[in-house]
């Protein structure tokens, strides 16, 4: 096999054998293949995107480079597309691993304007490095692991992944699908619960192509034998209150150990968490339904038993939540005139935390884990002239004009509700049933407050 | 300046600026920018072609990144897009110096099916590598110079032409444009005369893309101040008789030795020889027309002096035309039914050539100087049973069965002469003229034997 010709198939738009995609994966990261090539590759099938059929032997590929876990018993994980303040695993990881199914979750660091798990529990220390077999011993032992992406599974993605930061072509459906889902087929998982995230502070902006990006994912689990169901969620304003790691881990200790009380104050976390969990659930039960689901991990919140697997999964991998506190300085951003708020590029206040110290540009760049936001308001909330909007926590030995500049632009005080964005924080729940994609339907009064 | 920023601007088709194309000229040839970046946007440009704008800065800038020849006097040269059997540089390169003009002529080695003046010229011992400096003295002393592409000339172009080659993004026209006038530009000429082949042995099969993309070339060198002139010429049967190094020389010296004798035997050659170097010499004497300078060229053909020219540049770049000697076997291919000749697939039969040694499907190939063919038949030709269609050069050593399957794959011998392919060895001459393409009138029977 030539790569040329590989490249010229694709140029013409000619899918690729199976045999091909395989030949292609192994050698680029056999290095036997030079990156040049690959490069050109990747270019071409940006602009001409893999089939479903070339995606799915892709995926496959990417997958069959390292490690793949088996299990005696049926596994459950969850995946994000990634927002502003998403939080959700931290509680829905111990809430389903509290009911007593296995979570081997493989999670992310935070790149661009979104937030990363793995960053979140290293600010208290918590370990995330495990090898395969470290981590699959814990998921025996524990029911739930989480650790960062690890160079036993995937190695090839990571690869191309490299090569495609290095080349402007990340931003492409199927080599996301590829690259998101390869990773959750190596986790060995019987269900997977997809988070799919629109609006401005999203990676796919539209709830159109936000579907599309859902079905996609959806089919490529559900032709690996994962059952798979997405959720539609809004980044039209941030999720929940706090944005930065402590804080946003404060977040969620608050929603785990009092849940009566956080409710409110973090509906949307607190709804999309649960609501998350409810479908982890019934991935694997297949003859119950969603709010049944659902009311089984609302009994696991409240009665506690959701934050004491979270305590316990502190203390196994070595997390100290005394290092929650806060060693940075504060201070309010007040509203100039009043009217109703109304977030209108949340990409914009993920890049002010980032600015803040609390993410990083580029993979190297360091990490301040106090530093971030509070959000006082959420969209269409009435907003008085001089009300606090946010609080501020950063780094005092830090220049503020550029993360203040950024949440300026973040928003917008409106003098009419009707022009403010949502407050919507999910749209719809999509599976796959006999070849077609369809609503799952769900009581969203149950997460009311 | 960020390389994936120009790289996302290509795959959006936004254009790129002087500037931009400059900086990833300048910064590619000094290793400044990885070749795994520049694979990435020459992938991108391939499916999303460069404007003609974008087209002429990156000419300029491949130009710029070497040599650029300055003369005191006015310079001509031509180019052609490559066929099977072209020869007609030997014959025009000293018809047109003897008629006094001045040629820096920088010419390619044979790759794929077609051959290369240099390896023609190198088969006699001819030396074709100088400096750059050498090259212009040559010219100054000699009105004549022949040299193969040099370092000291756009080294730009051949640091992305090889990875052009890599990646299968060599056929696209805006890149095919830019390194061909690149090296044109560099030469410093006042004119150029374009040879665009068309049918199953050119590079563009369809008379309409050879059309397109003589219009580009032309654009390019106008906007670059050449006067610039383009022939349709057809490879819907190889040029002349001979295929092969040493056996296109022969074909070349009957006909300056003997134009009388050879114009019957070679009409094609012959007739395209002469009116390329016509339109050499009208572009150095606007006021002259095609037919009067036809005539002019006739002259110095028929005189004998083009013939002396030619045997002065052998000397003066160290030829031995003894060396013509051939060193090989030879058998009769022959006709195995009555009918007409048709050439088929003109490609097919410059690979069997290259099959036989006389070219190379690899930069690195070794060449064999002797081997070839010679074709008794032309389009429309009657063919009698048994007849000789061609003879085949070859070296006794090597295995004929790849070749003959070539030929025989080349040609078809049809019982009407309706379906044979046309007799016509050039469609159009074209020039721009106040922004528009315009024909160039010119009486064909002056050609005819």
């Amino acid at each position: 096999m030539i790569i040329t010709e590989l490249i010229q198939k694709s140029q013409n738009k000619a899918p690729l054998s199976k045999t091909e995609i395989d030949w292609l994966v192994t050698n680029f990261t056999q290095d036997k293949v030079p990156d040049y090539q690959v490069a050109s590759w990747l270019a071409t099938v940006f602009l001409n995107p893999l089939t479903e059929e070339e995606t799915h032997h892709l995926t496959e590929a990417l997958c069959n480079s390292g490690k793949k876990l088996k299990w005696d018993f049926k596994t459950v994980d969850k995946h994000s597309t990634g927002g502003v303040g998403d939080k959700t695993s931290l509680i829905l990881a111990p809430l389903v691993a509290a009911l007593g199914y296995n979570i081997p979750m493989m999670a992310g660091r935070g790149l661009g304007h979104t937030g990363g798990t793995i960053d979140k529990l290293n600010s208290i220390g918590f370990e995330t490095e495990y090898s395969s077999e470290e981590f699959k011993n814990r998921v025996i032992k524990n029911k739930l692991c989480l650790i960062g992406q690890s160079q036993d599974f995937c190695p090839a993605d990571k690869k191309f992944y490299a090569l495609r930061d290095a080349t402007h072509t990340v931003a492409n459906i199927p080599l996301i699908c590829s690259s998101i889902m390869s990773k959750k087929i190596a986790e060995g998982l019987s269900g997977l619960v997809l988070d799919i995230k629109y609006g401005s502070g999203a990676f796919m902006e539209s709830q159109k192509n936000a579907r599309l990006l859902a079905e996609k994912l959806i089919s490529i689990g559900e032709k690996s034998n994962i059952k798979t169901f997405g959720v539609l969620s809004s980044m039209e304003q941030p999720l929940g209150r706090y944005i930065g790691n402590k804080l946003e881990l404060i977040e969620c200790l608050e929603i785990l150990k009092d849940p009566t009380k956080a409710k409110k104050q973090y509906q949307d976390t607190y709804g999309l968490s649960l609501l998350l969990s409810a479908l982890m659930v019934l991935t694997l039960e297949p003859k119950s339904n969603l709010n049944e689901a659902y009311k089984k991990c609302e009994e696991a919140l409240y009665s506690g038993r959701a934050y004491e697997k979270f305590l316990s999964l502190i203390t196994e991998q070595k997390g100290d939540l005394s290092r929650l506190k806060l060693n940075c300085e504060k201070k309010v951003f007040k509203a100039t005139q009043s009217g109703f708020m109304n977030y209108t590029d949340v990409k914009a206040l993920g890049l002010a935390a980032v600015q803040l110290g609390a993410g990083r540009l580029k993979k190297e760049d360091p990490i301040n884990f106090d530093v971030g936001f509070f959000c006082y308001k959420k969209n269409q909330d009435p907003v008085e002239k001089d009300e606090p909007l946010f609080d501020i926590y950063f780094d005092s030995k830090k220049d503020l004009s550029e993360p203040l500049e950024l949440l300026q632009r973040s928003f917008h005080i409106e003098t009419s509700v009707k022009n403010c964005g949502s407050t919507k924080w999910m749209s719809e729940i999509i599976k796959l049933e006999n070849k077609t994609f369809k609503t799952i339907e769900f009581d969203i009064n149950l997460t009311k407050a």
